[in-house]
């Protein structure tokens, strides 16, 4: 498990103090060029080499008439990301990311989590074990993001379980619920909540689902013992890396949550987890988005970490 | 003058919607590719040209002794500019653009605000022309910034002549002004504002000058009449332009402002003009810094709506 270093941090911090602007004027962009030092253990971090991971699942939940679109619509977007016709493919070409798209057995839906457990432990284990397998060792920054018709149905329950709160905490419109559908899918959380009680990680995406979140957990963990920073991307994402906050509280520290999407819980979860996004642009999309435009800040933070002529170097004060 | 194309612009956000998302999921992203499509008069806006101005100037009232760095600074930071180590520099690499650094008669700084007009109205046409013709007719996109020891205590003047409210309200830390040296600031621009009485936009800047905001005016207008859409950097940028609303409260329409500066007069300027800030990332170090991130954006959201497969051609629904 590579941890983060304090004393590279504490070096990149003292040369962003020495560059030419004044100390803090860059903000965020600093603190993003530090953190990324910290975790590659590099006084100049780099980005030469960006994996974007999409993972997509299809869920039991469905169902219930949780989302307006059908299940047939995960594998076609999985065609389009394939094609290069998604959002994630333009987006990981303009932010330079090479895109990883990983679907996890489409035929084979999760088990409707308001009549049983989503999956078995064994299915949890090998689809976290896909996601763990997915990740590049030789990238120098991860981004995570996911597919799946009824995921934001999934990630309301495993908010709710790990950070309590009942559905109507959690569940917001996802890729356009509303009025009857809305009513349905917190209906669904609620008996998902009322059903199921894990104490675990594993036993939390065994009883809710899905692979795709099972996938990321893997990745995010498989990340974290390579010392490998993650752009996590909005509520989905966000809420299936979380649960592993309740095995160890500092399951994300190399984790950034690439920008806070316009789902309402996301808000929620990004507050109970103590974190701050990188951006926050109303997108609501998944699939990475957020994480592959996250990726251009990180991109011009570290430029100007690593290009920006000192006071001394520019003979001033 | 051209102006905004509706049509053109309807038939941008007629394209997002059949995009392979959720209508709106793509937020900030979708407005910003719609807004390209109407400026540019194309369904498919480009960035094929984004050119950076950086405009830099000196100003009497330093005198007041409202800045912690002394005058000279201008000129290193112009030749830091030169030598391409300041934040704008890398910034400028990594989001293509183009940088173009005009240093405005910087051995002759503007005349002291609070003891008579900054400059002459000949001056302010003078410095607005260079501006004007800064400007390059066959950009895509045009990137304001500014650079000026003492500026920010400009700005606060032209904020208060402009939106009304006192010193108090618009005087902020700038490149880190405290204590005595914040007090200085806001007494020197209270004593600006019971000393002038302007009536247009050109009387303000030869009030309180200087001569890197007439520059930005010159250079908004000349975008105007080219159909030129424009990113604003922060609170000096913003400030410099925003005069313009006197002669003509649509004088910003074909501008964004790339970033809520963590200067805390920004805020209070964009909700003053009801505009909405690309991003907010707590930068504040001028230069056109937020501006050039913002155009980051600007490509991610031109690349989604240009590139992605529409659901018809993805075969979806």
């Amino acid at each position: 498990m590579r941890t983060f270093d304090e004393a590279v941090a504490t070096a990149a911090l003292a040369r962003q103090n020495n560059l030419t602007k004044p100390p803090g004027s860059l903000g965020r962009l600093e603190e993003l060029a530090v953190f990324m030092a910290g975790w590659q253990g590099r006084e100049r971090p780099r980005i030469d080499r960006a994996q974007a991971i999409v993972f997509a699942g299809n869920h039991g939940i469905v169902a219930q008439g949780v989302n307006p679109f059908p299940a047939e619509v995960t594998a076609l977007m999985v065609q389009n990301f394939r094609a290069g016709g998604a959002a994630i493919n333009q987006l990981c070409r303009v932010a330079g990311a090479e895109l990883v798209v990983l679907p996890l057995e489409l035929e084979r839906p999760t088990r409707d989590f308001t009549q049983g457990p989503a999956m078995d432990l064994s299915e949890v284990e090998e689809a976290m074990a896909a996601g763990a397998g997915a990740v590049d060792p030789d990238a120098d920054v991860l981004l995570l993001g996911e597919m799946g018709i009824g995921n934001s149905t999934v990630a309301a329950a495993l908010a709710a379980w790990i950070f309590g709160g009942g559905a109507e905490d959690w569940v917001g419109p996802g890729t356009g619920a509303g009025g009857e559908v809305l009513a349905r899918k917190q209906q669904a959380v609620e008996a998902g909540l009322a059903l199921h009680r894990p104490a675990t990680a594993r036993e939390a995406l065994s009883a809710f689902g899905g692979r795709e979140q099972a996938a990321i957990c893997g990745a995010v963990l498989r990340a974290h013992e390579l010392g490998l920073p993650v752009l996590l991307d909005g509520f989905i994402c966000t809420a299936a890396a979380s649960v592993l906050t309740r095995d160890d509280p500092d399951a994300l520290r190399h984790c950034l949550i690439g920008h806070e999407s316009a789902e309402p819980g996301h808000h929620r979860l990004i507050e109970a987890l103590g974190m701050k996004p990188v951006l926050s642009l109303d997108m609501r999309l998944g699939e990475g988005s957020g994480a592959a435009v996250a990726l251009m800040l990180l991109r011009a933070a570290i430029e100007c970490h690593n290009g920006m002529a000192t006071f001394a170097e520019a003979g001033i004060g």
